[in-house]
């Protein structure tokens, strides 16, 4: 922990305005740091934040922040959290003119506890329409932590509750877990939500991107999923019009069997998942393979 | 000022996890106090915070904390800003178990500038669609800094920037300002956008539910306003359908002459708009009776 101290002008504090990144170090080498970088960028040119991101300064800054966690000296892998604040004060919601000094908070975590056998269920919090906030890590999370808090209660039975949920948004449409993105796959194909208004761009997905086997082998479409497993992916371009889900032509419609669920984020890679909603899930060959592939290239393997 | 410092863990720091108000005072005595406190009832059962709103011993620490500031000693008018965190810690998004103690920041601020001639402009920023969030005035208020950002910047002739700027949310639907809500007057109505899924509920305009005389005087509609000032409202009831509005029938809409336009808040009460989009307004009778009346009954006047 770094013990830095804030004043009640910080702006993260006011107003969640900020960013912040969750980087994964193995054996002190960061994974995925060029896509957090990139979205830490995006971050910074949607904010308007007065602040140059400097690769090789931040990686030696997030070294230097694992010297003062001592809990972690023995651990192979750690995560890094890198917080940005706007800085301090403006009047109400404007930003300070000149800009305030930007504060950057580096702090260093273990890993946290992911169960070998993964399941989900269906959350009842929509994610937000937002083209503005979509696809940057924000410090504006609240209904990241209101989904949270529905995760951490049981179901209707009382049963134990899962480690995470899948969320739809306010249009009807998958779209993530509270902590992770989502790869589905169904008749041979592998599909991802679209996030053009809706939920986080995962920096694992992105690192797909720089590969032609990547991105023919996720596709990301509109789909929805019903709490008795059924899937519905629409493939058709919709223009970004705004269709709401249950008003599309039948025939843009299919539902489809889901031969494989699977859960990913820059710090547990690629996980397949065994039930949803207490429904025992296939083992998708597609995914499965998917996984090991992805896992062993980024290193979480 | 409180002099309140905070560590990185606290949750309004890390995810905008809290709620405020923003309270007027007048010769010491608070401004539709009943309205915030309702506001920040609401709000504290939609986070699920572990905080009891005491009513009588927050207005006793309100009028404690203007003792400290000193510069603000012989105003006759102040605001009074409370913010709620949730607290400390917890595992990323999800609230601690047992809660923490929630953080409680009362400062006490001078009256912002509110010129006599107020013109305002539409934004690009649109809004988010989230019935999770709507209503309440919680930290996650990224949107509203951008929006103000926006106001900031002159128009495409460089003229100066305006004081308000109208908001539509993602679905095309007339909203609220930045900071104010908005009341238009039209065809001898008193209309206010519906807020069930954008937005954030007036304390002002909720005091006139209390009332008949309020309840008639505004009536709250979906509508949408375009850059030429042409006004479309939709009367009949949507049900909660997520109706696009370019998908409307026909019949549902009428083009409304502007026969006046007001914003409100709790700080200024209700004040004419001269000018929209550098458009000249008329003062429609309605909203000019409405604007002295509300004000005179609340204190504004």
């Amino acid at each position: 922990m770094s013990g830095a101290v804030f004043s009640e002008l910080d702006r993260c504090f006011r107003y969640g305005d900020g960013l912040f990144e969750t980087i994964l170090f193995v054996d002190q080498e960061p994974v995925l740091f060029d896509e957090h970088i990139l979205r830490l960028i995006r971050g910074v040119q949607r904010l308007a934040l007065d602040y140059v991101v400097d690769p090789a300064n931040l990686l030696k800054r997030c070294r230097l922040a694992r010297n003062t966690a001592t809990e972690l000296a023995s651990a192979q892998r750690h995560v890094v959290r890198v917080q940005l604040s706007r800085g301090e004060g403006g009047r109400g919601y404007t930003p300070p003119d000149p800009p305030s000094i930007v504060r950057e908070v580096i702090t260093c975590h273990a890993i946290p506890l992911i169960p070998d056998v993964i399941k989900v269920r269906l959350l009842d919090t929509r994610l937000m329409i937002s083209r503005l906030l979509c696809g940057i890590k924000h410090c504006s999370r609240l209904e990241q932590v209101l989904a949270a808090s529905e995760l951490l209660t049981g179901n209707k039975n009382g049963s134990a509750c899962c480690w995470e949920g899948l969320m739809h948004d306010e249009l009807g449409f998958l779209i993530e877990g509270t902590r992770s993105n989502i790869i589905i796959e169904t008749k041979g194909r592998l599909l991802t939500p679209l996030l053009d208004r809706s939920g986080l761009r995962s920096t694992l997905l992105d690192s797909l991107n720089a590969s032609n086997a990547g991105s023919e082998a996720v596709k990301s479409v509109r789909m929805r999923l019903d709490v008795d497993g059924e899937l519905q992916v629409l493939d058709q371009v919709l223009n970004d019009e705004w269709l709401p889900a249950d008003r599309l032509p039948p025939t843009a419609w299919e539902a489809c069997p889901i031969d494989g669920l699977a859960l990913c984020n820059s710090v547990m890679g690629v996980r397949p998942v065994s039930e949803l909603a207490e429904i025992k899930l296939p083992n998708g060959r597609l995914i499965t393979n998917f996984a090991a592939e992805l896992n062993a290239r980024c290193g979480y393997a």
